[in-house]
């Protein structure tokens, strides 16, 4: 079996070929750097996750975490494998030189966290959770605070975690219930218990650094009256050194179906004193906070499902490959040699299915890396806002095409392989187990399916559906023009007709009755999220056509054939049923909403 | 959480309001049961899979079978439980009288498997298993062998295995290599190895049967040149004692995604003198004996899918109504008291395609039985054959839609309860663990396809197919004069014309081409298995329909209510890409043919 991670070739052609990240050097802020630093920053994730973080991803999930009441084991790979990250800057990959980061692009970013989730997504599991309170610290923060808790959580002392979620609310943060009183002194006493906390307790780091989501006492119901606490597992003094145990407990381990070297928790904030908690920016602005920061988690778990959904095909087809079985329908002598399996037609389809799956999400994923990229740091505010509307609009299709369809690709992976897939003796099986987790993180399809119908489409006036809209519209007039993209592209231009009806007709539902307008939301989700990947399968197929007429060969030819092939089957296949589905959406199909609990 | 076991009232649904279960009494075979005796057997079955199945689910998958290089551990529980199994004559259950068997029908059989299925999937296929291998003695094993063998598999002291696959071949059966040379005093000696033999070593029976597929020295290559030979782990002296240990060694246990307490083995036949086997039946018949018993374990595997997705289905329903969490879209007080997650319209669309897949799968095994049966001892001998030639037709959807359809089912279990679904701490990350073996064993997706559009479809003729049709036909005839139905059977009646466009189009493309005809046999069968399922839709939903108008109140117009309810949610939602998917198949769609190894 392989033991590669990713595809270099395919991660150049994200960068270099579909985006141009090069361009990015043009920008003040990279202007320090070379396209040479992006590509060593890219091979020294690789190597890291190579040698640090594959060799563990097994056994992390054959020894899962204990907690002997006291303290949680950890397979002593993990922390070596955090260490190495930490050391090698991954933690401030982004952050601004002066803060001690590298300050890289977040594309490089990103595309580095790809070869880290394909080694190991459990164990860096802890990085990314890091990455991400870090994130919130840095931006929202007082001077003091950031100043007191920053520097560790760049530097890999201390790690963090995102502690929002509540035994009794689940997706509705609006109801949490853990609270937060002045403590006289400009801190707060925390009380409240919090659950499905990944990294909520280990001894990988000095401290953990809990970003809690809490409501002040006398705060209005409802989102508003959220606040962000900083929450330490040990209060830090003024001069950085460890102080005290705050009141902060692990009540459980959770034991999960896959993603098991993470530690998932279920933790009591303040059952003696209360747990001392520092403010994070204003009061009753927690949520507001968490959602600009979500949308990065967001791509990030998408990220992850498009690494696993990738190490799952390149197993598939490297098993594929090698595997001698059966002879084609065509062939009558029984002692004539077994093919290998990527022979039989059927076994291709679905190596493509993953290839498209995998691919399609991965230029997702890192198409909205660049948008948050350009949302922050392109040189024309209008280009500045139109990346940050456009982005906004895509989230809940950014989070949730990865998410259904890359454990897809992960399935079919277990496929491939027969019962070979099926048991732990290969690495499909876990692959898969861990990709399971993605679909219910972050958000539900559910939950983005109510979002981009009920919310996002409208937002800003509906500047980002134009903006998507015109970006389409450019790839259909490129295909237009080309052999090999012309067919395609009249595929392309149908579904999209479909969804711009399907979307006005929807939304004029939704005027009139929201709970019955929004009841098939998620399948709409799911609609637009398969034009949204086709539109990316016709752009890899226009970079393919163009390398091809180019004059590419061998090695390189086959690429870029396997891109307008992969993209043949995105468009034939995947956009198929997109008639169908518009039509039941545009029906205003009640069958869904009209079902009863008692008709069960 | 729920505790139950399916759903008594759906299983009397499928077997006296869908089928006529009831009228079996009237063949001679049954003469002597009555509805009292049908009812008391399933109730048995409920009762012993609540009693002894049910409650080591969980630590029959957290305790895996061990084995020490000597013995294999299996937590007790599963001896008690093969033990009631058997007590209760469920090995005998189908058998003749004569032969100390119940003499019950085989759709009773399959119903009680169901309970059994539900209850603990992996304990009960040491029974599912030892069950197929006695059907496979009875049937085709000579007086002497049947004698020594059968008595003991049937009353429990003996078990049973299928040793098919061996770790070159897979699925192609052809290319087996396990040989047997004639020991001269009319036994065999088998040697070779076999992969994935489930059940192939424990200590819960005294013995165990293993029924071999080798090839005699010196016989052809290919399928003709295989034989079925019955391997004993120790042999059986004349008076039906136990003699010396047999040459069958254990080399290995294999770890499995779930199904994890049934042994999945590595079998050695022959290391050293060679394994002592009996040829049954005659030689170079092997494959057409296990062909013949195959569609009975394809119903079976079928089976187990589907009682896994329909316990997946209630465990996400019973938490569905007691979960509060979040409040409907139209609704803006954040005071207001939090929903059940039923209420939410997009969580009722997922408890709808479980209910959809679980109850539509439960019906075509209950339906394949009832044409197994018709196919035995119906009283006509046309009808007789044209159950055979239906059933014949129709296995390879029998066999794949539930198993593709379930595993989703399960899936959805673990997405409706969010991330309690994903913890081991709840039932259904287990459930869509055991299931994910359906779509591998007994033949996969791919294998199915072939021999559906590359066999079984022109098999007599097109006599199975035009049976097909007629039988949509009728049930078509009847929605049109049906008022709840009408709307149904007409859409029904547009995918079965597609199907009929598409099933002639394919066979010419086979005709012209094999190997290019078949590329896409699998979408065909998925297609071919959604039209089907749908009919058997339309036909729950004309019975309740005929219920409803002929007075049914309270929770019984409840239950045919949401009948009426699934079967609109299937056929709006499941057959609305018919359409599409028949139309590429009808062009020939090349991509997956045409894909390259070296373009991957």
């Amino acid at each position: 079996m392989t033991d590669s991670l990713l595809n270099e070739r395919e991660l150049s052609f994200q960068l270099y070929e579909l985006q141009d990240t090069e361009a990015l050097l043009q920008r003040p802020r990279y202007a320090e750097h070379d396209r040479a630093v992006f590509d060593a920053t890219l091979e020294t994730a690789r190597g890291i996750a190579a040698e640090y973080f594959a060799p563990h991803n097994q056994k992390g999930d054959a020894n899962e975490p204990t907690f002997d009441g006291r303290t949680i084991s950890l397979i002593p790979e993990t922390k070596v494998a955090w260490d190495a990250f930490a050391e090698a800057g991954f933690l401030a990959a982004h952050h601004d030189a002066a803060d001690g980061g590298l300050q890289l692009p977040e594309v490089i970013l990103r595309a580095s966290m790809a070869y880290f989730n394909a080694a190991n997504i459990a164990t860096v599991a802890y990085s990314f959770l890091t990455i991400g309170a870090a994130n919130l610290v840095k931006s929202f923060a007082g001077e003091e605070l950031r100043q007191r808790f920053l520097p560790p959580m760049l530097d890999g002392r201390f790690s963090g975690t995102m502690a929002l979620t509540e035994p009794g609310q689940g997706s509705a943060l609006g109801d949490l219930r853990t609270s937060a009183r002045p403590a006289g002194d400009g801190s707060y006493r925390i009380s409240g218990q919090k659950m499905f906390i990944s990294g909520g307790d280990h001894e990988l780091t000095e401290n953990i650094v809990h970003m809690v989501l809490a409501r002040l006492d006398g705060a209005p119901a409802g989102t508003r009256g959220i606040s962000l606490f900083l929450v330490p597992k040990f209060l830090v003094n003024p001069d950085g050194s460890l102080g005290a145990r705050n009141d902060v407990a692990l009540a459980g381990l959770l034991h999960k179906h896959g993603y098991r070297n993470t530690t998932s928790t279920v933790l009591s904030f303040g059952e003696h004193e209360g747990a001392v908690g520092y403010l994070v920016g204003e009061a009753g602005k927690g949520l507001s906070y968490m959602f600009q920061m979500m949308n990065e988690a967001r791509i990030g778990v998408a990220l992850g499902a498009s690494s696993l959904a990738y190490q799952s095909f390149i197993h598939a087809l490297d098993y594929a490959r090698e595997r001698p079985q059966g002879r084609l329908p065509g062939a009558k002598d029984p002692l004539a040699p077994q093919v290998r399996i990527i022979e039989h037609a059927d076994v291709r389809r679905m190596l493509l299915q993953q290839k498209a799956y995998a691919e399609g999400s991965l230029a997702l994923c890192l198409y909205a890396s660049s948008l948050f990229e350009d949302a922050h740091t392109a040189p024309e505010e209008t280009a500045r806002r139109e990346a940050g509307e456009l982005l906004d609009l895509l989230i809940p299709m950014v989070k949730s095409y990865p998410s259904k369809y890359c454990v897809i690709a992960s399935d079919i992976g277990i496929q491939v392989l027969g019962g070979s897939g099926y048991i732990r003796e290969y690495p499909l099986e876990q692959y898969y187990r861990d990709n399971r987790l993605n679909p219910i993180h972050e958000g539900t399809e559910g939950i983005h399916g109510l979002d981009l119908l009920g919310r996002k489409l409208q937002q800003n006036g509906g500047a980002g559906y134009r903006l998507f809209l015109q970006q389409v519209r450019g790839a259909l007039r490129e295909a237009a023009r080309d052999d090999h993209c012309a067919a395609l592209g009249y595929v392309l231009a149908g579904a999209l007709d479909r969804l711009q009806e399907v979307t006005e007709n929807l939304l004029g539902q939704v005027a009139a009755d929201p709970n019955l307008g929004l009841s098939n939301a998620t399948v709409y989700l799911d609609l637009f999220g398969r034009v949204l990947v086709g539109w990316l399968w016709l752009r890899m197929a226009l970079v393919a056509s163009r390398a091809l007429a180019a004059g590419a060969t061998g090695s390189e030819a086959d690429f870029y054939q396997g891109k307008l092939q992969a993209a043949r089957y995105f468009i034939d296949w995947e956009l198929a049923s997109v008639d169908a589905q518009a039509r039941l959406l545009g029906a205003g199909n009640r069958t869904s909403f009209d079902m009863r609990d008692s008709w069960f």
